[in-house]
């Protein structure tokens, strides 16, 4: 309570110091608790200067994301019509599960400032710092064969890569199956969990994580060598909520083309964004390694590799 | 405490009537208090004759599953290195998807004498009463594409059809893609349910309901029509135990077979003990209604449907 006061003051005296006293008379607390008050917001990402008997001024607020700005990026798209906007979380997906499982419609959304425990693929860890990306997972429930839901992954590569594009101007590549880079650097991470009866898809959750504001001083030096920013790379601070619109829009229009016109436009539209193809790869699969040319999409969304003895081999899913 | 107790005082003077001041004295209990623990032995299933005079006499034990005759049945098999044998749950599946996420092993298995809310198919209830079927969920976790869960639909058919087969000579036949049925009338559902990450099977829940030792009496009138157990058709009690053993042992067999060496051998078994081969069916899948002649299991697990236009159509999951 005293705290949203508090902020609302400074809010209200931009580039003003305001002394300890002056504030605990007005919010009728001792200046002990001012000083505790000020200290919860910092931990928050405000940033006060302090200066002896001039008081405090406020010289950094955090990039928050605010439900209104979602909600207006989100205009004229279904998905995200239910829509849960997190201040932390242990995980996106892990939230959007159980919110399924409780009976989330069709394009529910949930997005969160900050993951503790953030997921990747094959279990691995996914670093999302609060404020700086989007950490957003996407309900879908299509009336599909679970055989699928590979497509859907790389759908969701195309969706974000598009986006991404469009707003930031980077060339962004896709790398199969589903990661972005630029220069060679990982931007992006997709991770579609699947849920099925029988032969058929109950429903997939869609975790997107986007490194969209972090600075070369987020990455721990082992990352920074495979990981960087749309920030590093565009030398500018993105909208955050101007990028989840714009892939929430596009996983829609895809969405529906895929579910209407069947797989093979999103396939092209996947080939023409891949850095993959054309190269010779080695793929760790759970069935061993495997090298070839990445020849191109097969019609099920495998990629189809021509081995060194000529021989082409069709693989799901693995580590490139 | 008590009522194990009373219960071995029954079991070591089966045929005997014992005073309820004998049991009192014996177990230091007031006699009211033994009248408490024999009604709770009543709920469970166990059955008294109550004689003045005399006192009372067991003459109905309930048939209940124990532990150790079921790893014996299991014995030489992996699947059911991890049971979990439960006196009553709302519904297996539930128990080992927890377990799944938890941690547990491929071929860790859930049984129940009882589940209160049972799951079939397309979320239908399951009727499954206490000590008169096998009501078990079985976890897998094979290296396979997620494509493959509907074979594994198809594979636990052909594995549960031949176990109640071997134990019971009855006729059974599979209705596709996993019902089993006797003279027309179900005695079995499956149901699988797969989690996926990407492309990949996480892992699979394999739930197994047995009508095994119900009477015409356990079924509502609606159901009568539909569906029968091995006792009403085989005119005797089954020992649920061996049935565990045996399931769960072909169950491995086929996974192996299927792991080693592909899926047409399953394929075979399953059209030589399918029923629906050969008939004109109608098929409501979430397409709208098909008709046609199932002519025979495609390589995938689909079954192929000849219409009456001549053209094939194949279809994964739905109802017949």
């Amino acid at each position: 309570m005293e705290y949203d006061q508090l902020l609302q003051m400074f809010l209200d005296h931009q580039g003003e110091y305001l002394s300890g006293e002056e504030i605990s008379n007005r919010l009728g607390i001792s200046r002990t608790a001012v000083w505790k008050q000020i200290n919860k917001l910092r931990e928050q990402g405000y940033d006060f200067e302090a200066v002896s008997r001039k008081g405090y001024r406020l010289v950094h607020q955090p990039d928050k994301l605010k439900h209104l700005d979602v909600v207006k990026a989100l205009q004229g798209c279904q998905y995200g019509g239910q829509l849960k906007l997190l201040e932390t979380t242990t995980s996106t997906q892990e939230e959007i599960r159980i919110w399924a499982d409780q009976g989330a419609d069709n394009g529910a959304l949930v997005i969160a400032e900050e993951q503790t425990l953030g997921r990747g693929r094959q279990g691995r860890r996914w670093m999302s710092p609060s404020g700086k990306g989007v950490w957003m997972s996407l309900l879908l429930k299509p009336e599909l064969p679970l055989a699928d839901a590979s497509r859907l992954t790389l759908l969701t590569a195309v969706a974000v890569c598009r986006a991404l594009r469009s707003i930031t101007g980077l060339e962004i590549g896709i790398k199969w199956p589903n990661d972005l880079l630029i220069n060679g650097k990982k931007i992006c991470g997709i991770l579609v969990e699947s849920a099925g009866e029988d032969g058929k898809i109950r429903y997939c959750v869609v975790g997107i994580g986007i490194d969209v504001n972090l600075e070369a001083q987020d990455y721990a030096e082992e990352l920074s060598h495979r990981a960087t920013s749309l920030k590093i790379e565009g030398n500018q601070n993105y909208d955050r909520a101007v990028i989840i619109g714009a892939v929430m829009k596009e996983m829609e229009f895809l969405m529906t083309s895929f579910l209407e016109q069947g797989f093979s436009t999103i396939a092209n539209l996947w080939e023409a964004l891949s850095v993959t193809l054309g190269k010779t790869i080695t793929v760790r699969t759970y069935q061993g390694e495997m090298i070839g040319v990445a020849e191109e999409l097969d019609s099920s969304g495998g990629l189809k590799l021509r081995k060194p003895d000529g021989n082409i081999e069709i693989v799901y899913s693995g580590e490139i």
